[in-house]
């Protein structure tokens, strides 16, 4: 193999001739092989690294900081980069030491390889554009690696949402499509009241779409960025119009609202908008394994369980028992709502871990909430377009359920008391008599009265209902 | 003892006579034992159960479905309780299965026996005013329950804020107080670039002022309220008019600008503002960890840690060895701090456990926040008065740190190149000279121009730290 | 009220005359008030406390290190407080900064007036006997406290253990009552193969079995006791046969088999035998919650759940349902489980948190084991005396349940064929026909060979369960 | 593309012709792209999974139920999987629903094809060996694909034992070497009193040594294995002597000595053994987080921080400040060990989502403690060769700091008395004098019994020293 070498204050160092990246990223290559996992696994952080080194190159170019030629070279490589060039090269381990230099410097290496090819030098001759002096001029690690990980993070919430959004409309149309179907409503496992199944979908559909609320904001917060604070935010070594401008630049690169941090020491150090970031991500998890749960449990069965659901069948389910059908796509849901939990506390730890100007777990923090966003959104749609989009009713069972539930007897209270309504409730109970043929042997209420206030219309409050537009 | 008798629909128990909670009471405090801990803790669960109750008692009189005098005698007695009278018989204890209904019937209970009080009859004689069919009325404890916990861990919130406040209050001061302190600051707790140790902590003032915004965000979530939805959010049993009518009574009583939820059904089982609130106390812990952190590195010593500033002492800190002195006060926060991230868990747990139209396990979230804010507000105080308003800084030490370190070579990088500096930073770290000297004796600059880039103006960067208003 | 006044060097205090703790106590009531949970909430870490003390004092006078007199007095000061005396007087909150020397304090100071009370002398009058000279003599917080902990947590968890067996022979005893009762099993919530009712109380009880040798191994670990280190494990000031003796004479009057560890400085710092034993506390919960989580399964109804067995009704379950009885014992189980398992975060967090010599954060450590074994026990005895005791099996159901299920055609694979299976099952499915009749119908096996294959015997594989003897 | 056809109950499906697996695996691959990592990643997984394969085919065989020549190519056909042939085939995600039935079903079709190919048939037909009816014969996915993971888990974990092995080692011998440096010992980061450097590092080493004795002990659990339990635990449809057969089989090939579990039917719903696992990696977690903890702190600096050792430089520490080199291992440690306590909540998760006969979230548990495995071993490896091995003393900085320091005044309070011990750490406190100086100012003791209680042979108390072997 053709070999070039490179030098850093640790000395020398061999390289492949082909290599994109440099020396710095060949010692990271050595240092870590933790995860297996490597930057490019995360095309919105190569992207946003890229984005980064084009705004500064930018802002120092305004400045006067940057000769034309090396900046436009700088631009120009980052450019491709953003178009999905040489990602492959981005090849640093995502749980790393050095929070996030080696990260930092593997961009740095590849964007002026990148230039100095355009410039019509080889790969390695840094004394005509410099990984350091000129692609990371006026930066610290320190303040690119978190800004590149704000915009990474926003980049990629941007599909989760369009994910998210499917899957909500997906829910919604089934709550229409269920709209006229009534079933018990359960509390605590135990029958409740009636309630219809499109009311079920429907609120699996609002609180979902409360959670893209969140997630704006989550963003939200992470348009404060700290690039131009340098080593710790007191910007030494940057020029004092360097962050305004530089931020500027990026927000138009990206797209993305960026702002400058109020205070960029606190800026520097402080992880509260990605530990916000994560909260929500584990909010959603939460209701999405809530949802997971909810589909298994209505859809139990076949003969055995509640089957007031039917999931659509996407593989067999055993291979010792004929015809099985299991419920793998919630499963799968639950699954990845706990790695995304847990993926919350692997952010909270390294987020309590920071010290003094600096959190030098970043890299786990940035790993974690790209991995948990990923993972959410391929749950979302495999949970849309395998699932949920498929699920059929019974609406024979959840027929069957209500006439023969003790739970409607609610509905009666205001009119035979709550006594008499516990003493029928309790003869049901033991008896298996439904509640229709209790109070009419009894003759508590007429036939018609007793219709009426156990109809549908009556038990699901439409009153109430109407105010709140649930059911047309 | 003198004992009375009361019924429900599992059968007769006797009970103290002197007890103003009732039989359901009574068959909790049987049932459940396992914390120790009584929903009297926390009174701010009292006053909003109270405040819930009070509400409901208005709505239900303003629509004609409790008479004048029950209403009356409710209302009062709720005010009694929202003074403070009788929380000592609020008694269940927190972990309760039952979805809260034993909290909620024993403020049904206690508060029918204090109207029932003011209306001339004993405790007991619920023919004349009774827990469920009038206290109780028009409520299921699936809304009354969770409306009860957003008033109080709003309520609760409230000295939190002023707790945060007032400490962010003594950082910000101590910022002013240490603003010509200059440093040297540190990254991954290695030598950095200097600041002033007034930047360190006016950082700590402004980080924790965030968290105020955060806190405050999380209160409005908790301002949409499910009272009214009844069992599980149909609104059964309830007149069409009643739930914004009483939310309207608890918003005034509380003072909380409390609104319907736009979707009662959803909002029964929805446990997502609480994860939210949770989250944000999770989020203040992990930043007041990272203080406490802080405060012990920068404290380390006497003679063999970093010592740049004093905690003041408030107790002796070891038996064995004479005149050592411990950081107790922010271990004692650390510790809160842990105890809050664990909460967190245990709410994530929870929320993640409901199943269909509610979830079960809401008194375990009610439970966390309230004792997490508890602590918290406490930490804060804590940490307030007994440290941070004492602390002093070592002057001398943090000269002689500044003087001493190697990093202040990073403002010379723009004037003799970064080739040149990491050969200076080299022999220096070697031979235990001085950047000054080792430039000095090399002739790379002019003791002038070295005096003034190594000026702390030079070196903290002042355009920028004036742009941002942290420097007078 | 009469006053006293005490010395540290911090200065001086005035204390209630009738306190029976002193000054270093009365300053960490000033310092932390986080949990309002005293220590004497724990009482075995109280009687801990007095044990430690008690060997430390009989190993001192032994090797002539205190007179006599004084030795005798605190041994039987300390046997006082082993016997329930003045626990009130331990009054610190669990959570402290100081790695528990304000709880060590507290002991000293108690035990030290208590002493002085029996020689004859007033409280305070420290000249004739000394907390730290005398009660803490040959010790350090850094020893003592953990020593004390690793009792504590051992006297603790024999109460939980007993518990827990009451609860597995309540199961097993449900095991044998079930034995005959044949039902569907379920996996993944859908129908699978039969088994007994029986088979299935038998498997909780052996699962939570293994748990009771899990908890006898963590003891085991904690056996491994420090006390001797002094400040930081190199026992300095300590006479060289003291570690040994003291611990001799712990191990006696705990009745626990204590040793010394083999490396003190280790053992000093460490917390792997707590984080050991939280999990083991943790694995607890997990099983007791996934049982939990089952008997909710199993005896969801009345009428549109699964029915299987009934729980016993313990309260009311609503307010506005009549007749609804919830699962409140498992509910509560429930979150009593979610709870120890952030207990078992804190832990880690705590135990994370050490630095160099010592862990700073024990006294979070020590606090949430002791409150998780103390809400373990309650909880198991809880589920067996309100719960598993009580359990009915609904008989008919479980057969109902299984001669309507599909799941029998596994039974017949061998003879049938994997795919005639499958399509029988198939048309099962989508006709609502029994496995039987459709068998029949085509003559696939006749009567006597399906009455044989399906019979439970058949099923039920006897040889298998013969051999693991869980059917008679 | 040529392309073939399989079946399945769901219906037909085209599979690339070159491809071993067959339709189930293909649907997997449809169904389930959470983490984008497949059981390929997991190379002892794969192995295992063969290895069940294997010891099913020759119990089958011994038994009669399976012909010689479908049972030899079975065998074979495993033991080219197990050299590592083929696993590029095991293309399922980890996460996945279905209770790992697809990662059995891809391992049945590429062992299936691999058979029917050693066999002179092509791809796919099955009808001459079958993935269900011959390879997974007398199995469930229930039985196979859990014993395959405990297989699997302490293949993995025999490597993660050695690369911990030799990281004790190199602290051992740092142990050694630093025998002779007398350093200060801190507590609550204060100066405490004397031990050596050697002691620092011995006691690391001895703390993880601990953790090999876990490790074994949870592989010890990780032997009860289920396999002959098939669906649920009854074993219906194996062969009576299935179980017991199959599992020696099984031991041999795999060289561990699996036994049957005594209950099947809880062994194959309880997750126990893995919830013990994941804690004791947790453990070792929570140790190397210390370990790296301290390395930070003993290292920082190299002007303005401990400064007690020196770290290797492994690459250059920041972009803008010449000379900086961070402590990047330690940090990359800190992060593995986060990661894996993230991964022990993410198991506990799972474990608690049991229902009723199985845990569907198997997938999840196995993918977390492989993931986990991998992460520590490698973070092992890399602590060793890149860290501990480099690290150096600085001995003077310990002399400075012992000589220097109060806390060795502890060592004169047998002597001088804890109040004169008290006063004059104070004065030395704050005017900077020496203890030495001090108390020959006052002349308390004379210069020769001064030195000889100061020497650190004193100090470092040798009685006990030599009783626990630390110190020659």
């Amino acid at each position: 193999m053709q070999m070039r070498t490179e030098h850093d204050l640790l000395g020398d160092k061999h390289l492949p001739e082909h290599c994109w990246y440099g020396i710095q990223t060949q010692r990271a290559l050595d240092n870590f092989t933790i995860t297996g996992v490597p930057i490019s696994h995360f095309p919105e952080l190569v992207n946003a690294l890229a984005m980064v080194k084009l705004a500064a190159a930018a802002a120092n170019r305004d400045l006067g900081l940057l000769p034309a030629h090396k900046a436009e070279a700088i631009i120009a490589a980052c450019e491709q980069v953003c178009q999905g060039h040489l990602h492959d090269q981005f090849v640093v381990d995502m749980i790393q030491g050095g929070a996030g230099t080696s990260t930092n410097m593997n961009a740095n290496e590849v964007i002026a390889n990148l230039a100095l090819a355009r410039l019509g030098h080889a790969r390695g001759e840094y004394q005509y554009l410099h990984p350091n002096d000129d692609v990371n001029r006026s930066q610290s690690t320190n303040d690119a690696y978190p800004t590149a990980a704000c915009v990474a993070i926003q980049c990629a919430t941007d599909p989760l949402i369009d994910s998210l959004s499917s899957l909500i409309d997906a829910l919604r149309d089934k709550g229409q499509a269920f709209a006229g179907i009534v079933k018990m409503g359960r509390t605590q496992l135990q029958d409740a009241v009636p309630m219809t199944l499109g009311q079920e979908f429907e609120a699996f559909a609002v609180t979902l779409g409360e959670d893209i609320d969140r997630l704006h904001e989550a963003c939200t917060l992470l348009c404060e960025v700290n690039l131009g604070g340098t080593a710790i935010g007191t910007g030494l070594n940057a020029h004092p119009d360097y962050s305004a401008l530089a931020i500027r630049h990026l927000a138009k690169v990206s797209g993305k609202p960026l702002v400058p941090a109020s205070n960029l020491i606190e800026a520097t150090s402080d992880m509260g908008a990605f530990v916000f970031f994560s909260g929500m991500l584990k909010r959603l998890a939460i209701k999405l394994s809530k949802l997971a749960n909810d589909l298994r449990l209505l859809s139990s069965g076949p003969r055995t369980g509640l089957g007031e659901i039917h999931l659509p069948a996407v593989q067999p389910g055993s291979s010792i028992m004929p015809g099985k059908v299991n419920p793998v796509i919630p499963e799968a849901v639950n699954q990845t709502a706990f790695q995304v939990i847990a993926s919350d506390l692997a952010v909270t730890l390294a987020a309590e871990a920071g010290q003094l100007q600096l959190n030098a777990m970043e890299p786990l923090i940035v790993y974690n909430l790209l991995n948990a966003i990923r993972m959410l959104r391929s749950a979302c749609e495999m949970l849309e377009l395998r699932c949920i989009r498929g699920i059929q009713a019974d609406t024979e069972r959840c027929a069957a359920h209500l006439n023969n539930s003790i739970g409607v007897i609610t509905a009666l209270v205001p009119h035979i008391g709550y006594s008499q309504a516990s003493r029928i409730a309790s003869i049901a109970l033991h008896t298996g008599a439904t509640v229709r043929e209790l109070v009419l042997a009894e003759a508590l209420l007429t036939e018609e009265t007793l219709d009426r206030l156990l109809s549908p219309q009556a038990m699901l409050a439409p009153s109430l209902i109407e105010a709140s537009g649930r059911v047309a």
